[in-house]
């Protein structure tokens, strides 16, 4: 990890004056809590933890990624958490977090332009994978031990987090914990924008910007569950194999082409839909490229994310770009404009069917989400700017565990590993030894 | 009809010098001729008609709408055009109209606010039906005595019509020529914003406005094919038991009531989409209306249309109104703006497939025109004073055929029926003495 960046701090916390301040989100409220994790649980009180006494028996401690303040990468801490073991509350699960996935509106929102996030300090973490250790009252469906997903608006990038059971979702077993992490976010918004908002049917083309990213390689897969769509992504041309593996039908390096003259060649008529994270005006551009009866999806403002910290310059420059368009327009291009943020969406039942239909197709194999890399809690920064600087094909995972302790892990698997080889090559050995002792009786044995 | 305000004139026609400029039209060009009438066809040639001399054999002479200049209902009159009998164009048919439905559009373009008119003069009329009278080449699919719906962008408002086949429709065995003309723009209109654009499915609520309307009549007739569909409508109280009865499930008096306040009473979350034909700030209402994932379709600006001519400010209080929503907004609500219009839709394909759709329909008896009211060509200010002041409850039907004519044609058949029933009764009567005589014999037969 860059050590210079994301530090480790021991945190004293005491729920009942919540050392956090938890204003109301700007934006509208989500039905997805705004701090999703421990803190926000009624039940689950924490007293202050002295910096040098060690934890009691009634006591737990846990890792977790905090934003402190609006900025930089350095602006992300790790924090150990103290917290007194008490009674779930109704309704609630305790999940032992194993992996979680980074977004997007994570970068956004450590910049301050995220306003579905609550003000620092907060825990961040939109999705998480991981095991329930505990279950509330009034839970029918999940018991101690089910390998879950689970979705908040944030909190979830601890060790140890409380949610409401009803944003949580059973993993199949064929699922890593990666995997896991990985899919909710990416896959919810891919599926919805094809689905629900842009209604994708056989034959229709579909334009998905930042191809390679999580939610390009989701929709990606996702439309080749429907006969006959032509995908067109954007991305730079290292990763087009990659991508085009994956099914894309068409690559454009953005960074050397213009991609609009591009798709113009290819599908003279433009295109049924268009998925635009970027915002500014490539949206107007999109916008642009739609056939009659063409949906554009607008779900990000990446162009207005162009330097660690908050651009003041890029940010203008994408508002005053900025498709506004008025309704005669519309009727006269016969065309669609949508919006979508997960974090904003307060329909749980939608997530919950989507989240349904999503682990069919995950179980028939239609769809797996790739992970581009994974970086421990205190390697966030770096898992930050892989994904500002767009170098990743796939997902980023950030994993609580701390690394030496892989490390060890890891060492410890491959010295099991090796006596395991040596004890099966022993064996195979004596078998061998065996065989050739007898050779009739082996014979006879086959026959 | 009130001759004050539509008046015949003999034309003089030369289509080889075409009296009738056609400037392009200012909006995005249609597949659907601006004038797709007898004059665009390049086969169909006429020579100038002596004002006096009776037509020739070769000649053949039928009543046209035609707009001669923006303005009042006295801007429409009714000339006889003449046109020379040369054979057809290639991919064309000649269709003898004999009835055509009448549109909010025309309205508009009577005032100069639809630019997908040509300017005048101009015959207009986008949709009729009638039967084919003659077959150019290259036409596989149709023959001489089809019976057919017709779509263009103008110019269908007259006795006879050159129209490209594929842009005419086989009616049903069982739809009468009324139903016909008053089906293609509404029910494609009501079909295309319901099931392409807004994703209508079961259990969803939808609001439409002028549900007395036509496209209110047809988008609550195909919500009733998807189950468990809520339907909000708004129409003056004296039209609500007919649409309650035509399958409306919340009617509102939006000239007493508050629709907004009466559909949060029965919704409190909202709808899930809007069919919005007023423009201006109920647009805006209606965006507010939707729930996350909602989507408002806007076809019309029916608050431009105030008075009998072009009103600057009503037009300036739509368009000061009028929604002009940027993305940024959209993604945190997540919601869909979207704008529709037939008259600048030029995906022909399209139009096809959904009228196929729509004649299932009407075959399996899902879905039927309501016709308001019929008026001869010579009465057609009558018509549009009906639908201006939102006085019908279904279609407004124009008929090319003289009203003396179907008076006569009525009285004839009249006396046909009379001396029809007088034979019938004749007939009954004798059988009865024949049965009176006989009642064994009957008897007998029945045992």
């Amino acid at each position: 990890m860059s050590s210079e960046e994301a530090t480790i701090q021991q945190e004293q916390l005491d729920l009942k004056k919540p050392p956090e301040p938890e204003p109301e989100p700007a934006g509208p409220t989500s039905v997805l809590p705004a701090d999703g994790g421990v803190q926000p649980s009624a039940a689950a009180a924490a007293v202050a933890a002295d910096d040098v006494a060690p934890p009691s028996a009634e006591e737990t401690t846990f890792r977790a990624l905090v934003l402190t303040g609006h900025g930089g990468y350095d602006k992300i801490k790790v924090q150990v958490k103290t917290q007194v073991k008490v009674p779930l509350g109704d309704g609630d699960v305790l999940v032992r977090v194993k992996a979680c996935g980074l977004n997007f509106a994570e970068l956004m929102g450590r910049q301050g332009l995220y306003d579905a996030l609550a003000s620092p300090p907060v825990t961040m973490g939109m999705e998480c994978s991981g095991v329930i250790e505990a279950v509330g009252g009034d839970v029918a469906d999940r018991t101690v031990g089910d390998r879950v997903m689970v979705l908040s608006s944030s909190g979830l990038w601890q060790e140890l987090a409380v949610v409401p059971a009803d944003q949580t979702f059973l993993m199949p077993d064929a699922m890593s914990f990666q995997e896991g992490a990985a899919l909710p976010v990416n896959y919810i918004t891919a599926h919805m924008m094809l689905f629900e908002m842009a209604n994708l049917r056989p034959g229709k083309s579909v334009l998905v910007h930042m191809a390679a990213g999580g939610v390009g390689i989701a929709a990606t897969q996702l439309c080749q569950t429907v006969p006959g769509v032509t995908v067109f992504g954007t991305a730079s041309a290292s990763k087009h194999q990659v991508i085009l593996d994956g099914g894309l039908s068409h690559a454009i390096d953005y960074r050397t082409k213009d991609y609009v003259e591009e798709i113009r060649n290819i599908s003279p008529k433009g295109l049924d839909i268009v998925l635009d994270p970027l915002g500014g005006s490539d949206t107007q551009k999109g916008f642009n490229l739609l056939k009659p009866m063409g949906t554009i999806v607008v779900f990000g403002a990446a162009n207005c994310v162009t330097g660690q910290k908050k651009n003041l310059l890029a940010m203008a420059k994408t508002w005053y770009n900025q498709l506004s368009i008025g309704t005669m327009k519309l009727m006269q291009a016969n065309k669609s404009v949508s919006g979508f943020h997960l974090g904003y969406l307060t329909d749980l039942a939608l997530i919950r069917h989507t989240m349904d239909t999503l682990m069919d197709l995950y179980v028939q194999g239609k769809i797996k989400p790739r992970i581009d890399s994974t970086y421990h809690f205190e390697e966030v920064a770096d898992a930050m700017r892989r994904m500002h600087e767009r170098q990743n094909v796939g997902k980023v995972i950030l994993l609580p565990e701390l690394k030496e302790e892989e490390e060890k892990k890891e060492e410890e698997e491959k010295e099991e590993k090796e006596q395991e080889d040596e004890e099966k090559e022993k064996e195979e050995k004596e078998q061998e030894k065996l065989a050739e002792a007898k050779p009739e009786e082996v014979k006879a044995d086959q026959g």
